[in-house]
């Protein structure tokens, strides 16, 4: 029987596990809770126990994985290691060390940050298909970026690789991002970056706006104001995604990738997002036969569980 | 006879040659002009005509080669294709293919970007030896810039790979840069750029200086002048490496290297002005513990040779 892949996303409520063939084609997916109860330590013996059962219970055992891959929300070290992940409760944990011996010691594990895993699952099954080179902006409550070049995550000497969303864009700006710093790229092209330059907006000027009428506004209905035609609601997500297209013209310059690809709850604007972004990365690139592609992510909370399920390939090729 | 590589760094003005063993030893070095004459069309046959006949002098041949390797000022397509090269005024040149022709067909050849290679090699023998990971910044008469990972260097889809010279740094900058965008940190890190700052300051204030003493001073003279204590001179040289230290965070936050090593004129003043450039690099890095070291390059002009000659052991690795 040709081997398996196993991609685990590990999240701060819930771990997607998901069942994949060598190819990419996802034959089963399913869900175990998580929590940061008592440092996180129940999270990696439930997911193991969790796979184990189901390896049982599909009449498969360890040997028919090809792996594991992992994708964890905080930096993970070239070695594996995780010296603080806040969103799981772990300190100086290493998470494949610790999944392989849960495993029994037979199953090749790998961990990778989150969001570049999710960056790898793009490329390979999702919006970056066909493309070698990649860069992933997960735009959420947070901004989150995954960088993939040669079909290999950059995860950087410190596990700070595709971090895009902690670079300093606006000089200006009195208000603390959760990293301690001012002006990150997160406190405007997040959905929660979006809603509060949106109040400012409502707050600097007695502007008409559909948004006034709507007290607890969300990002959606920004957006769905600016599509509607709503000026304030326009120049507020104009705003932000004049960061994220700066945030990109770096990114070119410096790995030049063949695509970025747009996801998280944000890019549900689609095609009228993308407009603007482009228009804002094309501008300040103005070597204009170098600019890269923009794309739209497709595999949704999916992406990291297939991202981390591929790590397991480019072990495979080594061999 | 263990094989040697040639390592040819092309400028506008001459071609830098160098015979080197394939551990990373110069052996032996010289020069050849060059010259936009004819769309360059010279330097490459002028090239391996120099070539040919140092190995016939040295009673070596073309099989005693494990390779030549080519740096280009300007941008290097992933296919060794060079579109546009002002420098040389190169149009649609494949030089790897042209000069292995050149060379009779039998010795392998690769061309990579100047800058680039000249990173790969400070990564080799340079300021950045037992590194794996590296940017070098070169600030000369412009800002180059070239990103080596995992030993390999990064071209970018492109070829704008490193390319950080023009990534725009300040909004505000009303003069164009040569790449006719406004406000590239060209503008402010290179020897030009520091002698204009420093131009601007004395324009703007009546602010003593020992620079109003030397109508023509140079980038060295403003240097000279903030290591002895003028405080227009030091302000400016401040203003300047802000840029820098700003471009260094973000590219810790994309591919997060070892280290970064600073090359080029504006280098020669040394500590003191890694000490300047360290100070804003770590003020706009707020995550401690994840900042990359800062070391002068050490190899000057002959980096690119050295790179160059490198670029054939990657291709003896994979062999």
């Amino acid at each position: 029987m040709e081997k398996k892949c196993i991609g685990v996303d590990v999240g701060g409520t819930t771990a997607k596990i998901g069942l994949l063939s060598v190819k990419g084609q996802l034959l089963d997916k399913w869900e175990v809770p998580t929590g940061k109860a008592e440092n996180g330590k129940h999270i990696l013996p439930d997911i193991a126990r969790s796979i184990l059962d189901y390896l049982k219970g599909s009449g498969m055992s360890a040997e028919d994985l090809a792996g594991v891959g992992i994708g964890v929300p905080g930096p993970v070290m070239p070695d594996g290691g995780v010296e603080v992940c806040v969103n799981l409760g772990w300190e100086n944990v290493n998470p494949a060390q610790e999944l392989n011996r849960l495993l029994g010691g037979g199953v090749y594990v790998k961990a990778i940050n989150d969001a570049n895993v999710a960056a790898l699952g793009e490329m390979w099954q999702g919006g970056g298909r066909g493309h070698k080179s990649l860069m992933l902006f997960t735009l959420g409550t947070g901004v989150g970026g995954g960088m993939v070049l040669d079909e290999k995550i950059v995860s950087g000497f410190r596990g700070m690789g595709g971090e895009l969303g902690h670079i300093v864009v606006n000089f200006d700006e009195p208000l603390q991002c959760n990293c301690h710093n001012h002006g990150c790229l997160e406190q405007y092209a997040s959905a929660t970056g979006i809603v509060r330059e949106a109040r400012r907006a409502l707050e600097a000027s007695g502007q008409p706006s559909v948004l006034r009428e709507q007290p607890d506004f969300s990002c959606k209905d920004v957006l769905d104001a600016a599509k509607g035609g709503d000026q304030l609601a326009l120049k507020t997500v104009h705003h932000c995604m004049r960061y994220l297209g700066l945030a990109m013209h770096y990114v070119s310059h410096m790995t030049d990738p063949e695509i970025f690809v747009i996801g998280g709850g944000v890019s549900k604007a689609g095609q009228f997002l993308l407009d603007i972004i482009r228009q804002y990365y094309e501008g300040f690139t103005v070597m204009g036969s170098r600019r890269a592609a923009i794309g739209l992510a497709t595999l949704g909370n999916d992406a990291g569980m297939y991202g981390a399920a591929r790590l397991i390939l480019d072990r495979e090729a080594e061999d």
